[in-house]
């Protein structure tokens, strides 16, 4: 007998054939299966919760459907937060445990539990959804812009004109190309023919760079972009596609030239000198030990109400007419309230989230964090994180051309080319801490405006960019498209990244890539199982990765391959090609054994609707 | 060539020779090293730790001595909590991590960093002992006792009297021996043959059990014990002979015989009522369910001052005189100030250990965790746990005899018995969540009053008890014993191994044990190294276990077969035989590649004293 599919192996996820509520109310029980199979036989499975951190079972009992047999059991939502695990007893009396990193062959700690919340899930929206991010400086200008004056601060560029980009050019942060937000408004059949409905904007707050990171006010748009009545203008148009926009707002610091920050180095005794962090020799608290970027107290609660907290603090003023954001994606979520022996990161997540909730029916809320956002993540806080970690660095790792310019983004290496079932494995690891609905809800990212765009990191290959793109889009997760990345826009670096978008250039567009995005994202509003539906691996090698998208309404197999390969026998029923991100791909017929996924001549990503079991 | 040795793959620990300073000061840089060798090189070493949840990276500088590369970087300790871990660059140009659950070939969470707290240390004498833990109703009886009126609740039971053990035996808690303080005191020389140096006795406080857990008052000694003075005699006794003694307290629970609860329930106005979760109904929170059991409710600041915050409460008298203990094991740490959304268990510990450091100069506190004590030591509370799922449950998997009639403690199956390779996983994925300082001061339990014993687990053989021992005793963490452990008693359950000292069968002992237990405290005292020592795996295969507990004052190798193997070649300098659980061991001669320990004929441990490399 050969080694067991990885389809036969025993499997949970947080998807509803899994769990029959994704978002129970404390206290309640909550029915939950384990899938195994009998060409994978368990004799016995337990159920086993924490309750107040106190190890719990409850065993379950099992349904034969044919091969497979269903095992169920009621979960206890005690806590808020809620762990479990599963004890697998085998026929020769071995024990394994299934947890959401995966089977293991021996007692280990909680940290890969799965994991269920009974706090209030993400919008439908937001979870359904496809970001589209947009850099406003580089993006597109209005007939407005082009004439608008620059700031002393700036130096005007013209729209082709190449971007600094090294981060000991002075220019870098200078550099303003005048895109605006009528700019933007003008080009939303772009974004729909990316099949994006979400626009999520770097910051429009004044601000005395290109990128608007170091706010000097809070209170306004940016009258470079058009002020409030061009984003009004903008959300409004937005909001007539039945679409959604986000703000982006960093909780963490201000610029130092921020009017608050002004007040209080101008007057020790004014009340804005309680919103940093001030020594009594007059330094400050910041950014990384960047001095332009004073850090916030957020143990103060006066900046706290002016910042997170309440309808009239920032976050709550913006999602109100004429600025109406949907959300919020919050920039350095991840150090924002933390501080050495400081820690009131939740309670700002909290306040945040509350604020947002107070104010709006549906709200989403998306903290940043290019690390390890476990235990951020899947409370009362932020419904999810920008998921480098989970998602952009594995895929990285298995695309990555080795000999690509792109440089790291956070770490003193390039992520290194590992093979698919390395890869496979970096996921399982990430989503088993995460959680499954963190992970549903936190962003499928190939890239952004603070790292080298996939295009460059696969060495230019528009096929292997395509096979990232069909990973963003069927992998549990959110797409996020940051703007140019469909028509193949390359960048060594973030700064790189964000060059302007081609508008006066079409012919430099790759628009086979740009019709895969909007195949991509069709698709994945047709099919519940890429939004909604559960993550079975079923098979892992170097150059080749799939898994199945398990729904009721209907699974889906998904293929991807890094190179040309051998054909892949998988134990699945007959599939209906759905989608290939290369021309060919023919249905699957079923046989005996399963199914036989054909040879690939090259990079090139498939979708299958599977038949019903 | 053939696989790596263990011993030649990148390694950190916390121990002196890998972290300069085990008890930094907030804010302070401490060096930390990386050991690699020729024989799995490796190009660059990065430290990478988070400050405040961002990563930063250090390049580590290279030193050679030998085939050895030392790597030695600067760790920030920015949070009470540091984490860190090492990206390797190996020549080929791929990376690893080094993380304190081992080498791990992809990106993953943070959960396994190694960390390095600023929280002040645990007292030398708690980490440097040996404790011994007695239950008081069955360790042994003074004259006094003999004579001692029992309770109107009691069973009283003859000293040599079966022990009822079942569940659903109502005599189970009942039974009483009638063991008191005075017999322990006339016993401290066993003790000391034993080679402890630190008393834990299980409650002593009034209550209507036979396992005083269920208090009816924390005001004074059951007078059934001896009372207040036989405390004061057995405490001056243990300090007489330089040793310290713990006192046992439950922070979860009373008895519902316990005066606050009496006063709670018959007045509802009583300010008692506010210490438990009352509802409006009467009904109460209770332990597991156990309505003689109520939940205290450390939420409220007044049962919180009464039990464990300043020198007034319950922990704080008790570590004054008459009873003059020096520190405190709390029962159900891991549940204490946990109830459903609620969750200030953390201040509860930081209450406790504050309120001890504020009475006594080098107090210890250890929480019972009977399961994932991560997150919940390390910090500033509990300095460590009762370590069942990072040492006990590994070593029974390891050591049990598959029939032994042992019933599994906290869980629905046996620990079923696994390969010394997957248990050293399984002790990396403790360590590696619960730290190494956490780690080193946590207890080494081969079994308690609440589990089966460990000579039993092992099916009776008394060769395979003394291999446990040894693992014990050279494993970091501090050994607890049971009383009883040392000569072999069984039991299949906890309440079953409450069997009484059997000090009137002399015949029964087995004092080839007992002498091995001595002899491994005297090693364990005389070797820095295996006190304060790093730990390197030094082979993994089925049925042996080898490590290296490195330190700068001499290392020492330790081999511990579960039975009869083959000689074991190891890359190791010189070994002089210390310790053989069996008979025979010789001095191990270096030649060409290391050293070869010989073959085994059946279970033993063997400790050697290792040449300077």
């Amino acid at each position: 007998m050969g080694p067991v599919s990885l389809l036969h192996l025993p499997h949970h996820d947080g998807s509803p054939l899994y769990v029959a509520d994704e978002a129970p109310v404390l206290g309640t029980t909550v029915p939950v299966r384990v899938r195994t199979s009998a060409e994978d036989p368990v004799r016995a499975v337990w159920l086993r919760t924490t309750y107040d951190a106190e190890p719990v079972y409850v065993e379950m009992q099992p349904a034969a459907d044919g091969a497979t047999t269903w095992w169920e059991g009621g979960l206890l939502v005690h806590n808020p937060v809620t762990h479990y695990r599963f004890l697998l007893e085998r026929p020769d009396g071995s024990q394994e445990w299934l947890t959401g990193a995966g089977l293991v062959g021996h007692d280990g700690p909680d940290a890969a539990d799965f994991r269920l919340a009974a706090h209030p899930a993400a919008p439908d929206w937001g979870r359904d959804g496809v970001v589209y991010q947009v850099f406003p400086d580089r993006f597109a200008r209005s007939a407005a812009a082009v004439d608008r004056p620059s700031p002393d601060w700036a130096l005007p560029a013209a729209w082709d004109e190449e971007v600094a980009f090294e981060p000991d050019d002075p220019r870098t942060p200078m550099q303003l190309f005048g895109g605006d937000l009528d700019g933007i408004t003008e080009h939303l059949d772009h974004v729909a023919e990316v099949g994006a409905d979400i626009l999520y904007t770097t910051p429009v707050f004044p601000g005395e760079s290109n990128h608007r990171y170091n706010a000097t006010t809070f209170t306004e748009v940016d009258p470079l972009l058009g002020g409030d009545e061009a984003y009004a203008r903008l959300s409004g148009a937005v909001h007539a596609r039945g679409w959604r926009i986000l703000g982006d707002l960093t909780t963490n610091h201000t610029g130092d030239t921020h009017e608050w920050f002004l007040a209080a180095v101008d007057d020790p005794e004014d009340p804005h000198r309680s919103f940093y962090y001030f020594a009594d020799d007059g330094t400050y608290a910041c950014w990384m030990g960047h001095g332009t970027l004073p850090k916030i107290n957020h143990a103060n609660h006066d900046v706290r109400h002016a910042m997170v907290e309440g309808p009239h603090s920032v976050v709550g003023r913006w999602l109100r007419p004429p600025y109406d954001v949907d959300g919020w994606r919050i920039d350095v979520a991840n150090m924002t309230g933390r501080l050495g022996p400081i820690d009131v990161a939740h309670e700002v997540a909290r306040a945040a989230r509350a604020t947002a909730a107070e104010l709006r029916e549906d709200p989403w809320v998306i903290g940043e964090h290019n690390h390890d956002a476990t235990g951020d993540v899947d409370g009362d806080g932020w419904h999810g994180t920008m998921n480098y970690s989970g998602f952009s660095w594995p895929v990285w790792s298995w695309l990555r051309d080795p000999a690509s310019p792109a440089r790291p983004f956070g770490r003193p290496l390039p992520v290194p080319r590992r093979d698919g079932a390395t890869v496979v494995e970096t996921f399982r690891a990430w989503q088993g801490t995460l959680g499954w609905r963190a992970t549903a809800n936190s962003w499928n990212i190939l890239g952004s405006h603070d790292s080298a765009r996939i295009r460059t990191l696969v060495g230019g290959d528009g096929a292997l960019h395509r096979v990232a793109a069909g990973l963003q889009f069927t992998l549990p997760g959110v797409p996020m498209i940051f703007a140019g990345d469909e028509i193949g826009l390359e960048g060594v670096t973030g700064e790189d990244a964000r060059r302007p978008m081609p508008w006066d250039r079409p012919e430099s567009w790759d628009r086979t890539t740009l019709a895969t995005y909007g195949d991509l994202a069709r698709l994945r509003r047709a099919r519940p199982a890429l939004r909604r539906g559960g993550l079975r691996w079923a098979h892992a090698d170097a150059d080749t990765i799939a898994y199945v998208r398990e729904h009721g309404s209907g699974s889906v197999l998904v293929v991807a391959r890094r190179a040309a390969g051998p054909a892949v026998d998988l134990p699945l029923p007959a599939g209906v090609h759905l989608f290939g991100s290369e021309p060919g791909g023919a249905d699957l017929v079923a046989g005996a054994g399963g199914v036989q996924v054909p040879v690939a001549d090259g990079p090139r990503l498939d979708v299958w609707a599977l038949a019903a079991e």
